[in-house]
């Protein structure tokens, strides 16, 4: 991107406001003397605000694209998707259909991982318009003489122009010039062969492609599907004096996957600073051995691009990377901007940074709220394009470190249009890296985040507890526009949100979570001490007491009371039901009891039905008749099919949509049937 | 508009397209440097398909803009919305505000009859952030003395840069630095007048302006109220042997005018071909003294800037023009593009037709269907340049001639471009012009051309008939985003439409189309015969028998069985009521009857309030339950209100929501009640 002073900009946008008189910048782009514009093309599915920003896939998607398409009289039309990707000048091209209503679709499949671009052209089919009108008028007993002398016209000029079909076409004009009669002729033609050639090959006029190109990021598979497993990495040791290492974390990544996670996401592991750090419980004087927060990155041990000495050095960070992946699992980091006071930028380059009219730093804060033990970068200071670059090399360097996914703290209080950028500059080079935007904030910005390229969001799925809030919010993610580039990550926990459920509700809401969070989205995440039901808050808060952000902590991972069983249990359950593996697939289904939320996933082919009943209420047992959709998997009212429980392993064999269930909270809270239709045997049929 | 060749022009479309590697534009537009896109600005409502196309208003409105604005973190913002007229160099600035969940909304009232421009710009309001902040940590007792001198800064730097507002702010900064103690200063500074003068004048940073512009045509009133009469004028005369002149039609528009029509619309006055004319009834020979179809424009003597010699000369058509003018109605001209095969144009311009293989001129057709009489222009011919500047001429020769409205025949069969370019050509010239699409099509095809500029269109209406479908259409048309910019015109038959209820249900069918066509739109119209209740069809079809399209027709225009008296009545009660002359004031209220249809025009005051129950059945008296909504207009259920029946001016004192009635088409198959609220008078305030 092309740098230029702000000032020039300025300008130039000034003029390009006044200059707006010529009309609407569309307008513009539509000579209307040409006939370029002649096919409209509008309405296009999916797109996000006119264009604006790029939609989301993950390789392997069959991409589906929508349009209305139309011009006037009564021709007959062509139309084509065009695509390619970032890297290739050279369009391809997927044929359109029209379904009804004037309305178009055509889909590719989307092969490699990397942004695509995609654009709709459409044409006047000259031959099929022709073809159509002359079997009018043969079906109607009227004289074509003279129209058949126009339908060699065209297959002359066709057959000059060359090309790929021309052999073809040429001896298609050879065939009609030797015809006995007008009627072989005609019959010539108009023949279905013909048509199919002439329709790829043959002439198009009003050539109109869609004034826009449409962007597409196409991101890997574990974009939208993956277990997450968040590890507050000092807290993984033995010794509560002090922090534990990679060493210590290595030791812990066996467990982690036999929970059946995918990602390990580590908070920042950078040194923490020294100036103004926070004590236990968030108290503003730290005591000489308190670690501080590992968000108030950077000390005179270094900043964004080192380790903290406590946890190892580089070489121990890449055996735990190297771990990682020898299990299956991947690394991600956190990307927290902010810095310590100490970090050696604050003295590097103050230029990053603001002042005070005394002299001293700006700390942030949201007043009154202050949080001295940090400091923000000046996104929009006079060196901003220095200090951009700066943040963007940090995560290109942890990149070439072996991280290729980076949770991103709080987003929302840095500018969309630097992360819109930053995204790009990295994918652009690393397209197989994923970012996950941490904002817990308005609705708009949370949209705006993933609009401007974040792979994934976390959501409001921390808070919604009950059954219509919880459909509502699932709707909204699933059915409206949002579900275009808007990919959520489920977590019912994290270090700063300990929300009241978990508080109160004991091992079975800790149950009711992790299911929902598993099986209503593709993508969740729990950070560690979820698997051991740790519910202690500070009184009032939605805050863990003595929460390990603040001090070192040990952790008896075997403690009882754990979930581990049911957690490995659930991501078993995902791993082997591929209809758990999408997000968009989700149905929810009519129970009759309000403390009980019944949803389907699918596979489009039905070869996997999963069916989800939970009891959210953690407390009470509860009595439910749960309605399946038996006409939706093909079945009748008396027709049976099995209904296998994936938690217990036993297995059902029902008739009829209602099903009555008991959800006992201390004994499961929840049931997960996989749902098999068994096939008729005919025995005139040998060999079903 | 410049003009290039169509080559140069595919070349710089493709290069746009391979350039577009620097990905989306809107993003190129949005360099992330800058901190003019640090604001994010957008769901802008109302805007047409990402601003592609304006939306319409009429002069006297106030025009509301909405939009999402937002920024990171917690800065509070301030936004204006920009406008100005095409011809006007200098945005006009009217104030945004917040209303909820970052939605803000802005208004200005459009005063000219123009093209308007509009776009948003927003700002972070430096002192409004800093004074929101430092309330915060006065009202929680912290230290503010050195926020005090970041606002004396602030302060300091917008007195130096001068402006409007600078001697108020340097009078504020010498009150501030005179004070005797922070709590004072604070006070100065925390004014809520400084406040005032600060969001006017202050510094404004990270200045962000939405990058697209976005076009509003502000029609004159008349495009959005009229009553149209379709005047065949042919047959407006007493001899059924040749054509009525002007000076005939003259005499008959006191009449009309008493009718309460505001525009008189004329069929093409053109001189009519002579070859291939159409016969009586459509046939393909016309007898020597047939006249032939007035669609089928052009002869020896003239084409579409000529008068056909039976109507008059030029001079007549000035005088009925100005007759019109004095009876304080208007003149619409039909404009119909295809020509006769002895159109002049037709051997000046070959160029502009088409031609078959064995040299003849190719005539319309819709195959099999065959319209001998009539040859359509080569849109994207090489001259087309010239065609469509010819084509704009002759619409700019009717308008010096005193015609401001145009009803368009077909556009549907043209290039939608076209009638972009030709729209805007004429009303960058004569904004007054109005155009009315008679597009009876496809319903994206019609609303694309609304898109393209039409002022008005017609519509689906002829032919809905039964209460859910005029809800459901009618919710389409007040509800849907086509509100923005589909204005219609609701004919309830054409010369082309004698719908079946008009063919079977007599004169209290006419009378209630009537009545749905002018309460349930401001704008409609009736073709000549409606009065008179004909409804004679060609067995079978939708046509009138004997059409006077084809043939010389008189009429009685007193004949018994005429309905001139309640035509007249519904004129005067759209006239005296305002409320009928806006279009999406329109609610439908519940009636418990499913032949009864019942709903309510409202002046947003509520000073006039319109309640029209119709009787949707033309052959049986129907009782019926109407829910008048009383909470809506400010009334308990007890409460009484006087309901006065404007057809025959009878009055109804009610009280409560459900109000029996019968409705009997023999006598009156509609009911329009005016409703009154009366004054609660209460002795203890005089004079109420």
């Amino acid at each position: 991107m092309a740098r230029r002073s702000s000032a020039s900009r300025r300008k130039e946008e000034k003029e390009e406001i006044a200059g707006a008189d010529e009309s609407a910048v569309a307008v513009a782009q539509h000579p209307a003397w040409s006939p370029q514009s002649r096919v409209v093309v509008e309405s296009i599915y999916p797109e996000i605000d006119g264009g604006r920003y790029p939609v989301k896939r993950v390789v392997g998607d069959l991409f589906e694209v929508w349009a209305d398409i139309f011009r006037d009289g009564h021709d007959v039309l062509g139309a084509a998707l065009l695509y390619r990707t970032a890297d290739e000048p050279q369009w391809q091209r997927a044929a359109m259909t029209h379904r009804d209503n004037d309305r178009w679709s055509g889909t590719f499949r989307l092969a490699r991982n990397s942004r695509y671009f995609y654009t709709i052209e459409a044409w006047t089919d000259v031959f099929a318009s022709w073809r159509r009108d002359v079997s009018k008028k043969v079906e109607a007993g009227q004289k074509v003489e003279l129209e058949l002398a126009e339908g060699r016209q065209i297959l002359a000029a066709a057959a000059r122009a060359g090309g790929a079909g021309a052999r073809a076409i040429r001896a298609a004009l050879e065939r009609v010039t030797a015809a006995a009669s007008p009627k072989e002729q005609a019959a010539t033609l108009l023949d279905e062969g013909l048509h199919r050639v002439m329709a790829e090959h043959g002439p198009r006029e009003d050539v109109s492609t869609h004034f826009q190109t449409f962007e597409l990021i196409v991101d890997r598979p574990r974009a939208a599907c993956a277990a997450w497993y968040e590890m507050f990495q000092r807290s993984q040791g033995t010794d509560p004096t002090r922090s534990a290492t990679f060493d210590d974390c290595i030791k812990r990544l066996p467990a982690i996957h036999d929970l059946g996670f995918d990602v390990v996401y580590l908070v920042p592991v950078h040194p923490i600073g020294r100036v103004n750090r926070k004590g236990r419980n968030n108290t503003l004087q730290a005591g000489p051995e308190d670690p501080g927060s590992p968000y108030a990155i950077g000390s005179r041990e270094g900043g964004h691009d080192a380790i903290h000495s406590d946890l190892g050095t580089l070489a121990d960070f890449a055996r735990f990377v190297k771990s990682c992946r020898e299990l299956g699992m991947e690394v991600a980091l956190d990307f927290a901007i902010q810095c310590a006071p100490d970090h050696p930028w604050v003295t590097e380059h103050p230029e990053w940074f603001s002042f005070r009219p005394d002299g001293t730093i700006k700390y942030a804060e949201n007043p009154p709220k202050k949080y001295e033990d940090i400091v923000n970068v000046n996104f929009y200071g006079p060196h901003r394009e220095a200090l951009w670059r700066a943040l963007r090399d940090v995560v290109l360097l942890w990149v070439e470190r072996g991280v290729k996914i980076f949770r991103v703290d709080n987003p929302h209080t840095k500018p969309i249009p630097f992360w819109e950028w930053l995204i790009r500059e990295v994918q652009t080079r690393h397209p197989d890296v994923i970012f996950l935007s941490e904002a817990f904030t308005r609705p708009k910005m949370m949209k705006a985040l993933a609009k401007a390229g974040f792979t994934q969001s976390y959501t409001y799925f921390t808070w919604r507890n009950f059954k219509q809030e919880i459909v509502d919010y699932l709707t909204e993610l699933t059915q409206s526009l949002c579900r275009e580039y808007f990919r959520p990550n489920f977590f019912p926990n994290t270090p700063d949100i300990l929300p009241p459920i978990l508080q109160k509700g004991g091992p079975p809401a800790f149950k009711i979570r992790l299911t929902l969070a598993a099986t209503l989205s593709s993508v969740y995440g729990i950070y560690n001490g979820f698997e051991l039901c740790e519910g202690t808050a500070i009184p009032g808060k939605e805050e863990y007491a003595s929460s390990e952000k603040y001090e070192y902590k040990v952790w008896d991972w075997d403690r009882p009371g754990n979930i581990k069983p049911f957690v490995a249990a659930i991501n078993r359950i995902r791993r082997e039901n591929p209809a758990l593996q999408e997000f968009l697939n989700l149905t929810f289904w009519r129970a009759d009891n309000d403390n009980v939320l019944f949803y389907s996933k699918m596979t489009a082919d039905r070869r996997n039905m999963v069916f989800v009943a939970v009891n959210l209420d953690p407390f009470e047992p509860h009595d439910v008749t749960l309605w399946f959709p038996i006409g939706e998997i093909g079945l009748g009212d008396a027709d049976a099919f099995e209904a296998e429980e994936l938690l217990t392993g036993t297995n059902h064999l029902w008739r009829g949509s209602p099903q009555h269930i008991r959800l006992d909270p201390q004994d499961s809270p929840v049931a997960i049937f996989r749902l098999a239709v068994w096939k008729h045997v005919d025995y005139r049929t040998p060999n079903p």
